[in-house]
């Protein structure tokens, strides 16, 4: 294992010399939560479609048991159980505005990860960098559990378990665990743990932050540097249905998929579900006695259990609900927690957003009104009272705090941009699909999908490195 | 599947402009044997090994359910069912003999597949040829069902079900059904069905023809251009027996495995079965209530049901053995067929040389002495005074005729090449390993294997294509 060794110094050298001057050195995060023994078990696949176009490079890596879609290049990189969507990476061609200056991209956009360690970390790509638009960049970073990557670049960054850096680039970025953020172009900034910020320049910004206290319920590390607190215990609990999954080549579902639906074979469904027209479920997802309303989404790593969704619900990546009941066109956003018993549901009502990253764990029966947004950390009804708002009342405000919320700007815009932004991921995901192909998403696009399937060297000096895979559509 | 058509068209025309001239237009025959709707069901794997050198390319070819190890070049072929087995391959430096004239590879030798269509075909690389030693060609080629080549240049050439091509060079050559040819560099020459020919210039020639009307119980086509017989009913009954072992990607094998035997996870093990040590079971080899003594090998495509074997006994590629008792030593050729029942059991003395293609199905009982060389068509023990002969005899002999059989030449060098080779193959898989790590052979060194799977496009213009993929050691 001296290659695999020699990488992760590497890696932790390279991030370490961007990020040591603000005071963080990876090295004991990275090296407490790799484990040697598991660097060989799983393969990496990368999906073949059609519809999505074909180009992956890898080299001087290990990828164990991470998903590739689109065009991707990985170089002295791990990736680890991650998953690399790249289907809307933009094509050679299309015309990129950046503050009303626009330009052309002169090849197909790709994905790089370049001296990076991912640990089960969702990249999805909505590039915002206007310094070289054909490349998705991440580059010198660590991230953690469950972190979601949505903007790019990310530049000499740490993202904590469980944070999101969604549309934004950072550069020399230390985001603490369970944060969101989606603020444009940072740079050596460092956000704190379970801080929700977003914030468009001249519109408006929005700030919560989680007490310390909570937090640390939900998401710690042990002496040892393992993962621990309710996400860690949610997660491992359902860990080992995905083994079959990942064992089986046979493509046999279990549970009867509608023509336009598609349910990933890497998703775990139990138990008795329902799947309805134009539904989305990405690898990862995990369906348990529930039902899905037509064109409702389950993204990679979200859990839903024992629930009821109406049509049009989107779930983010990595958003879990237990006993929960979801009204039509709700969000339900990254890594939210809807936590409910048989005795005390969480209800949402229709035309809601539930903020990204809001812990929702009943202690009683909790109803949320049609059209509402709602943050923070809410476990009885009475919290709602501090941490949700109709989205009317919210699109009147300009500025205000909310228990440990505050909001400055354009509450109209704010609403609008979310809610548009949820139109755009139906349309993207295939909830709009009408029978013409121009209203085809994912759901139909992937219909067709086959993998290629990469294991590592399982001996000898490069145990755990993965020979350098080319696939090309050529 | 636009593009799969053009390469088959493309593919027959290349064989055909070879093979035409000699009468023969592959076309009916291609086209009858590919069934386009499974052209997209099976898996191509690579296996990757640290003691191997590892360099996979394949450009606008379908390689379904193939596997391949060692350096192996694919460029417009259709390869399905194959394996493409390099662990042979030359590496660079090594100093080759050619009649006396040595020469030395400038780089490793690489499996070079090109415009050829193999169709459960067994490709075991020992190349003989002057022209580039650093390329074990197959070119411009038709091989039909369990066709095996182990020599190469191949270059236009058609090879029949169950033929065999073994140390020669062909071009432009015809191989019939069943015939087995070991006889150097041939031209233009078209092999009848049945005929086992073994050549040694200056040395020896071995020559026997199947009576046709034997041959078409067990080997022939129908009018669909299905193939039929007593080979295809055996094969038939066992093929799904397969179908666990390519769904799954677990690795849990259903028999104890000695620390130095490797049994491939991608064999059958059905029943009660015991492997010895240092034995060598291969890929796509059948095993079922069978015992395997010490250093034993079943290679790919060999079938051993409710059988004994001693020590050190070699079934060779597509050998099938029922109610067999095997003596130590034992070398059972290619595609060769024992068959015996509960009652009607076939024992082979220690020493013994079982022919390649020799067919022995049991109407009584078969008793065949230590050190005997069989051959032909045996199905009772009175057989066996025309169709076989003790090794000290046929060392003796310089010219004889027995039944369908002609020798002519020098019978003790024929037995000493034939004892060498076995010795030579013994060595190869780890029969002998004693300890050190000289003596390690193919048991041992794939010990720690891990593959690489690759699946075809599913739908639209390139369905049942593959993309090009390049898989390096660098």
């Amino acid at each position: 294992m001296k290659r695999i060794k020699k990488l992760i110094n590497h890696i932790i050298s390279r991030v370490n010399v961007n990020l040591r001057p603000m005071g963080l050195d990876v090295e004991q995060v990275v090296k407490s939560t790799i484990d040697y023994g598991k660097l060989t078990e799983a393969y990496a696949y990368y999906a073949l479609s059609i519809d999505h176009p074909i180009y992956f490079r890898f080299r001087e890596s290990n990828l164990g048991g991470s998903y590739f879609l689109g065009k991707c290049d990985v170089d002295r990189s791990i990736v680890l159980r991650s998953d690399i969507r790249g289907d809307e990476l933009k094509t050679a061609g299309t015309e990129v505005d950046f503050g009303g200056v626009t330009t052309e991209l002169y090849r197909d956009e790709v994905i790089m990860v370049v001296n990076s360690f991912l640990f089960k970390t969702l990249v999805h790509n909505h590039s915002r960098n206007p310094e070289i638009p054909e490349l998705f960049r991440i580059q010198n970073t660590v991230s953690m559990h469950y972190a979601n990557i949505h903007g790019a670049t990310i530049e000499g960054a740490y993202l904590g378990a469980f944070a999101t850096a969604d549309l934004s680039q950072l550069h020399n970025c230390i985001l603490g665990n369970y944060c969101y953020v989606q603020a444009g172009d940072l740079s050596k900034v460092c956000i704190d743990p379970g801080r929700i910020w977003i914030k468009a320049d001249n519109k408006y910004e929005f700030d919560y932050r989680y007490p310390q206290a909570t937090l640390e319920k939900y998401i710690s590390w042990d002496q040892d540097g393992e993962l621990v607190g309710l996400f860690a215990d949610f997660l491992k609990g359902r860990r080992s249905d995905f083994l079959p999954v990942y064992d089986s080549l046979s493509d046999t579902f279990p549970v009867w998929v509608p023509e336009n639906a598609f349910v990933s074979r890497y998703a775990v469904v139990k138990g008795d579900c329902v799947i309805g027209g134009n539904c989305l479920v990405a690898q990862r997802a995990y369906i348990e006695n529930s039902v899905l309303g037509t064109g409702s989404n389950a993204q990679e790593n979200s859990f839903i259990v024992d629930s009821r969704f109406a049509g049009l619900v989107v779930v983010a990546h990595g958003g879990k609900l237990v006993h929960s009941n979801i009204g039509e066109k709700v969000f339900i956003g990254f890594n939210s927690f809807l936590h409910g018993t048989k005795d005390n549901q969480v209800s949402v009502g229709a035309g809601s957003i539930v903020m990204p990253h809001t812990i929702i764990h009943a202690s009683e029966p909790i109803d949320i009104p049609d059209e509402t947004i709602v943050w923070g950390y809410v476990t009885k009804q009475s919290d709602l009272e501090t941490q949700s708002m109709s989205l009317a009342a919210f699109a009147k405000g300009k500025a205000f705090n909310i228990g440990d919320m505050s909001f400055y700007g354009d509450g109209a815009a704010f609403i609008r941009d979310f809610q548009n932004r949820v139109e755009h991921i139906l349309v993207e995901n295939g909830a709009r699909y009408d029978g013409n192909s121009e209203s085809r998403g994912h759901a139909q696009r992937t219909q067709y999908v086959s993998y290629n399937l990469f294991q590592p060297y399982l001996s000898g000096e490069k145990q755990g490195m993965f020979p350098t895979i080319i696939v090309d559509d050529d």
